[in-house]
């Protein structure tokens, strides 16, 4: 009797070791739950908040030391700047700041693409704001944070062997066109596969399926920071933007559930 | 009694945690265990094969979309084309893309490396055939699919700290020509080590354990894609050729494993 | 009772999971505690030593073959060189490197960084020494070993999020010049942050905190492997530098800890 007692003590210890396990294996492209976004630290003015998705840190410099200014890679010498800075995500991040711009009296001063998603296959982020005043980039960035938060992982997709990622805006502003070359004021998407070779196959469907126009291709070599991905963005009609999107993450999702298991996602689809 | 069988049984599971640990914590350089090639998904012409082998799969586009086509970096511009995409492995999917090539109607168009491996030391790649007609293409990827699933990675050995890769053909063809600089139609190996000083010691002992000629030698900051090795490339006799890859193996898996575990390979060695 | 018992032994399993599954999910940035260097491995001369912190291997080769020596990309042809090499950390190993060439008589005739830290945000590194006599450059890599496993990691910290990461040398020499373009003789340091916009508001305090010189900065798509990092490197009086250092490093630890757990040194601190 002990012994089975023991048996089924050990069976039942097992499954919990796997289910642990498990998740810590868990896809590291896509994005964890949502924690509470942390608010403040004592005596640390620059800190604006943080989220777990994507491990997001969002930060302002009133005043930024002239000497740093000057050796920065910005458009724009702002003496007040608002970052955003992550290890897993670029384009929601870009399109949560395009949504920041739209929303506040802010530049985009730099878009930087670390090779990053902690082994992932795509990248970070590394966004800077520039304002005349501190209270403008702080907004900006706090609605940069919100957006992450809340919305724009909505259709990133991950799993164990990689991520389909859908972005898309109605009205493209200014961080979606200093990263792209998207033309402000209209519907914009990007459609992201990983490994790449998903992503170009999504390329294919999504052109095939509505009129759109082709704004830029990046894959592992060209336009990318040697990231595992293709990604394509489309701009034209709105309809038309949605609905190759549409298309693209259908095929993605079929082609990435091939090398592992169901693609999720961390948030719910906006697209 | 019973504290000891407790203690007994604590023990038991303490090495079973530890066991999985391990497993979970193995190295992602080394391929996992070949897994059955998945073959369709109903409605998706598109997909011919994925296996776990590198996580890796296998595409195919009849048409290419014409403004797709446009923008893609490919050298030739052929309308059906097939694609290999994995997150672990460039030396082995290249020299199998070879294999495919030699055994039909088509040719490599791309070749890029993304950055990658997992979190691991090396690249993983995004290979693209083209060809006239779709079957042509489709074949090429089943071929490489095949190689990749029971052949290429058999000198490919992992542990924690990184991985030593030996690939070898007898006759070159035109993916190991434009990826490498390969002379077509010799025999030709690729000796990698990572981290990088390993392929550095290795690339020393295959030169001077036989009469070769350097192909080409790449390293972190130049010829790689940042990856964290050194790749020689070496060219001559078909037995001088492996007498060096056999050199360099073996001192190379010595100095990896001062870094961690036995590296080991998951299929037979070919070489 | 009994299944009070079961209970009780349960909870302190899950406990005891929980603890190991943190580790094995532990922060890849920072660097693993110190194993004992090996020292020999017969029959192969060029092994030097290897440590566990960083996963950092050392070498020497005796004669460089000519052919070898002819392709590889380094400032000066000597016979006779060193290698060190590891997964994680380009900072603390260049520092390293550089108390080994005030120390010994060689040069460093090439730095390179790999995109690695295994996973992690950071780098890699690739580093060769060379000197006409192969017992130079063999006290030079055992000086930079020693080095690493016992100093130079005393100021990287490290949480499941990202890294900060202090250098200092009281006298830069020509690792850190070669390296960053420190200027010999001076005294010098190196503020890292990982995610980059964590570093840029490090560097913004450096900067502010003491009357110093900068020498170089860095971010993901400007002077690193595509790293997510800032990088800031500084020079002037070594009590400036030290403040300015020290300035950064508070911030850095505060907002690194907002995105994880309390960033961990695995060394003492020396700064």
């Amino acid at each position: 009797m002990e012994g089975n007692m023991q048996e089924d003590l050990l069976e039942k210890i097992r499954r919990e070791i796997d289910l642990n396990l498990d998740q810590a294996a868990a896809p590291k492209a896509a994005a964890a739950p949502a924690a509470p976004t942390v608010r403040t630290i004592p005596g640390v003015t620059e800190f604006v908040g943080a989220t777990s998705v994507g491990k997001t840190i969002g930060l302002v410099i009133a005043n930024v030391d002239p000497q740093l200014l000057e050796t920065m890679n910005v458009e724009k010498k702002y003496k007040s700047i608002g970052i955003i800075g992550d290890r897993t995500g670029a384009g929601p991040h870009i399109f949560a700041a395009d949504e920041a711009v739209k929303a506040t009296n802010t530049e985009i001063i730099a878009i930087e693409l670390p090779r990053d998603t902690e082994g992932g296959a795509g990248h970070g982020s590394f966004i800077i704001f520039g304002a005349q005043d501190v209270s403008d980039v702080r907004r900006a960035v706090q609605v940069t944070l919100q957006e992450i938060d809340t919305r724009v992982f909505g259709d990133v997709y991950g799993n164990e062997a990689g991520h389909v990622e859908l972005d898309y805006t109605a009205r493209a502003s200014f961080a979606c066109n200093k990263a792209f070359g998207a033309p402000v004021g209209k519907s914009f998407a990007a459609i992201v596969g990983a490994p790449a070779a998903i992503g170009l196959v999504m390329a294919d469907k999504a052109l095939k399926s509505a009129n759109v126009d082709v704004v830029g291709y990046s894959s592992p070599a060209h336009g990318t920071s040697f990231s595992n991905e293709v990604i394509l963005t489309i701009s034209g009609d709105s309809g038309a933007v949605r609905q190759s999107v549409i298309a693209a993450r259908e095929i993605g999702l079929k082609l990435l559930g091939t090398l592992g298991s169901e693609p999720k996602s961390s948030q719910p689809s906006y697209i």
